[in-house]
């Protein structure tokens, strides 16, 4: 496919004008420069077809080459279950905003630009992209997802890629303009997975089987798997709150009680109506085939899918627009049948029938199941997928999950899963459910320096039993660079991510620009967090995850984070099995900001020091040195500090410690 | 013309991308801004058929209307001999510099850009620049050479417009691709003079007469018009060097005889050689229609036109290698022919048949001065041009400026002639020729403030016979901007300018954007002043009058100096009568760096007052305050002051006399 796409533009060379733009960080690995005109302020213009062209006979043609393959069946090696995973170093990007550029230069992602162009990213663009990944060390590419998604009651421009509505159709959005008509966007993504395996690169994806689009496809041919309420009432729709509880709580069995005598709650269970294929066979049989199937059922029928909301009990976001959950059993709640008379009583959405881990029915809505379970099996089969993240994992029926899994890992017994699970206490079990590594916390504890949560966290990594993500921020939460401390903080963290113990280092796509946008407010964030861009900026105010959004490619200190990973990525794969197992480290701290590792191999010593108070004051800098009884410093070799400035502050005392003073954020490795 | 150029530019809106760019500066004269798609940082992306169509129907379309008429004879007015000049504002340009800009932001400017134009100016984008000069109040537009000039040992990458090779054909480069094969240059020139003369401005062009392109299309018929040399010969030639005068002198007859008694000015005499077809006239009529006349006379008769030089004896200047002096005698002068032999010498060039008005011969180059003579009237009847300015015109014959000058107010008695006389001694002498102005020395005296020469410029003014341009810099000379002070001392003398008595206030195309990279270094210039843009620039090094050049119109800070303007032009026109004149105004100094007029009209008194010290020093703001004896302080208005910050420092002492201070570079205005 490579092929016959480098052959389609190379023939259309010349036909566009030649000031076509992109961001000088992807054209970084092409060496022959036939395709630049002109390059200025981190922007290069080009002949796009030339480019692009260029781009994939530098990078991307392989004489041997299995498509649509994985790169564990690629390789002559030794099967780890997905545990490849755990060595992993991870970037996270959604396609539509890693390959968005505003190619005219008109201020603004175009759907159609001043050449006839899409400016949103493509599978095409997003391959622009892959070499830099891989000069910063990433190995596995995970993707935000690419399916048919819905765009009904659509948050932004553009609408959240979460709310699916075809698990088997991909987004045609994606699909480059310059491949015009003559590639589908199913043959630019296997393109794509092609290309990113051609680098070494796994390609994991987002699936997400909890929930599904409002008007999902789905809805034609089974409107019983979805939960329904008038249309006419939608607008008193709202999350039910218990009045008992006054904040938010788990939704554990013995709190269900409550929640079923709770008025507010019966109020929102009375909401909900039959579907309408029960109500009417053969008017639904009518309608089903209409264009918007969820406006015909609200004309026919007065009736609408219900919106999600959190599976947390009072948990203050407001219902999810744009989703819908899926009704995993036919039948009521096993354990909490007994609070509520369920005689004819129509399926509905509570904390219960979210949260089908904990509350299983009767009657497993097995047809569903089917199709959930063959989501990843078909990504496998169309494109050799490596890994997958599953969305709300956490809620699925445990005997679901467990098909899920064993499917995937049938066709490719080296199949990587990533937990959606945050609690550290809940690394044991999901491992033992299958998963490789679990997500964590780290995008919440990192940036909390001064209450000690960053130290804490980087402190335990190393008992956890699943790895989790070295991760200071996610397409949920706010970004590392608009933290206090900025730049210099997200270096630090960067830099500790990828040594410390158990860690799977997560670059956020737009991290290593220092982007200060987040892509959405979901998690750990406030309304301000929408302001970090300067007001003329063309993207102030936009959330990359509802608008039309562009990285900031051509920030100044855009080859800052970049560099450094490649800098020290040799020393990781060096210490890399000790980082892993997390074996054979000690912790040392001190105050509330210095943490370090000593990682013992032999008779080697690799001393990672890092001080992640980010201020700049007389205190931090030359306070409570770290003091390595010991280590003789005459014998250390300063391999790397993130302070170029200056020369490190440290002394070995005549009891033969060795004292250390840091920066402000400055993070330091020696090597004995 | 502009009707049918509109017709034509909307029939091509939406043939092209829209995002070609231009200054906003240039938009701003429209208001209903359908045509833009995108305004950032001082560029507005339009679709330029839509643009260019609306600035036309904005500005320049209008019910009755004559084409190619002077403005004098589209207004019922008092005919004033052209001295409409001396009251007039002039704003001077390149077209190929003031309508050129980077429209694919390629950062360069194309021959062809990616869309397929020429970026460097033209008479259609220069359109576009002329509402912004309504509004600074400037009347009158002097547009250095249009005409085909020659590319021949050219200066930089396009040449100089001085060169000119062919009088009555305009430079075919001035033409606007917009406007494709519908037009010629020549309707492209008429419609611009015509949309000048709708805003009520006056057009003013550049003539050579003294010189011609060393490949002038004249050399075909009238090889006799022209001095020549051995082709072979050519890299021996130079400016030659009096040794009896060390330094640089003017030719006056006195210092004749010495001049040809000198060893390397006879050296130079004895390189000229007679004309191709004196030579062979069979020969010459063969040849005489190649496509290259000089490289056909070089192969043919190892013969090459000879370059001009300066007229000053032992001038440091090279000779100038794309101009040639026209042979304004067939004889030899008639006041230096007894140092030489001139028995069938070939006519060469020395200061003496160089400087026509002072060595005249007796056999006029009568079909030579036909020719000249009707350069203004061809103008005049084909575009309807309000003046010229006549380079070199201190070197003509005196016969033939005066034909020069009769004929061209015998077709327009109110026609305009600048001189080009630096001297301010010979402006009685200008004015006793015909000339309504001169163009004088501010530019080389105003920049010098604490030598007292700014001070001596304005003192002197209001006593000179002809008024002068009130001008800081010029096409020749660095940018004011540039110069120590900046822009602040750019602002102060700009204000100055436009109160000074007898002043003409001239703006340098860029100044009114503080531009400091001069268009060339022919006037009161070193080296250093080729470097004063940013390495990065893509203008940088590069000279306006022989290179690809665009104007810093998206300078930040490019409204003030247009809006100080637009501000004060009300008051000048109020004073005009006053300001004109010089009667009724005395002059108030202190130190060297405090100028002042005090305007009377009937009881009322205009006092202008300038701090030119562009320094903050506590003497300069403090010191030597300006004391006005007789002036109640409290009966005074403050109308205007450059500086804006604080309160103005003046106080009234109990003598009555007020006290001002100034800041540094303040100019304030008071009325009483």
């Amino acid at each position: 496919m490579l092929r016959k796409i480098n052959r389609h533009l190379k023939s259309k060379i010349g036909k566009t004008p030649p000031n076509y733009s992109v961001p000088d960080l992807w054209t970084e690995s092409v060496s022959d420069k036939a395709f630049l005109n002109y390059i200025s302020d981190g922007e290069a213009l080009v002949d796009p077809y030339a480019f692009y062209s260029a781009l994939i006979e530098t990078n991307f043609i392989e004489n041997e080459f299995k498509t649509a393959t994985p790169l564990s069946k690629r390789k002559q090696h030794h099967k780890v279950g997905g545990d490849w995973l755990k060595e992993s170093v991870i970037y996270s990007s959604m396609v539509r905003t890693s390959g968005a550029w505003d190619n005219d230069r008109n201020g603004k992602l175009d759907e159609k630009n001043a050449y006839g162009f899409k400016e949103t990213g493509t599978f095409l663009k997003m391959m622009a992209v892959l070499p830099m990944l891989k000069r910063m060390g990433i190995d596995t590419v995970y993707m935000l997802p690419i399916m048919e998604y819905s765009k009904k009651h659509k948050k932004g421009d553009l609408g959240s890629p979460y709310g699916v509505n075809d698990f088997f159709k991909l987004d045609d959005a994606l699909k480059d303009d310059l491949l015009s008509d003559s590639f589908t966007v199913e043959e630019e993504f296997k393109a794509f997975v092609d290309a990113a395996h051609t680098l070494g690169l796994r390609v994991v994806i987002d699936i997400i089987p909890r929930t599904n689009g409002i008007d999902s496809e789905l809805i034609r041919e089974h409107p019983d798997w979805f939960y329904w309420i008038k249309a006419s009432e939608k607008k008193h729709y709202k999350t039910p709150w218990v009045e008992a509880y006054k904040e938010a709580k788990a939704p554990i069995p013995k709190r269900m009680e409550t929640v079923y005598k709770d008025k507010d709650v019966q109020r929102h269970i009375d909401m909900f109506e039959h579907n309408p294929r029960e109500k009417n066979p053969e008017l639904f049989e009518k309608i089903k085939d209409s264009d918007d199937i969820l406006d015909a059922i609200a004309e026919t029928f007065d009736l609408t899918t219900a919106p999600a909301f959190s599976d947390n009990i009072n948990d203050p976001q407001p219902p999810w627009s744009d989703v819908t959950f899926f009704r995993m059993y036919l039948d009521h709640p096993r354990e909490t049948r007994q609070y509520l008379d369920t005689t004819d009583r129509p399926p509905y959405m509570l904390y219960d029938t979210i949260k089908s881990n904990l509350y299983e029915g009767d009657v497993p809505n097995e047809a569903l199941w089917k199709v959930l379970e063959d989501v990843v099996p078909f990504f496998q089969r169309n494109y050799g997928i490596d890994g997958a993240r599953i969305d709300m994992g956490h809620a699925l029926p445990r005997p679901l999950l467990d098909r899920i899994i064993s499917k995937a890992r049938n066709h490719d017994p080296d199949f990587g899963f990533i937990a959606e699970e945050l609690d550290m206490r809940y690394a044991v079990d999901a491992r033992e459910k299958g998963y490789n590594i679990i997500v964590g916390n780290g995008f919440m504890m990192q940036h909390r320096i001064f209450e000690g949560k960053a130290q804490k966290f980087y402190r335990e990594a190393k008992d956890l039993f699943a790895p989790i993500l070295g991760a200071s921020e996610t397409h949920d939460t706010p970004r590392i660079a608009s933290r206090h401390g900025g730049r210099r903080l997200s270096v630090a963290l960067t830099v500790l991510n990828m040594f410390m113990p158990r860690g799977v280092p997560f670059i956020n796509a737009g991290q290593e620009v220092f982007e200060k946008q987040p892509m959405n407010l979901g998690l750990d964030a406030t309304d301000a967090d929408r302001k970090h861009l300067d007001l003329h900026d063309p993207y102030y105010n936009k959330l990359a995850l509802f608008d039309p959004y562009q990285l900031h490619y051509t920030e100044t200190g855009r080859h800052l984070l970049p560099a450094t990973m490649q800098k020290l990525m040799p020393l990781r794969k060096q210490w890399l099995e000790k980082i892993v197992s997390g074996d054979d480290v000690s912790v040392i701290e001190e105050g509330v900001t210095f943490i370090g590792y000593i990682y013992t191999l032999n008779d080697k010593r690799l001393i990672v020091l890092a001080n992640l108070n980010p201020d700049f004051h007389f205190e931090s800098r030359m306070e409570k040195p770290i003091s390595l009884y010991g280590y003789d410093l005459t014998k250390t070799n300063l391999l790397y500090s993130t302070h170029f400035e200056g020369k490190p502050l440290s002394l070995c005392d005549e009891q033969g410690r060795m004292h250390v003073w840091l920066d402000a954020n400055e993070v330091r490795i020696y090597e004995i």
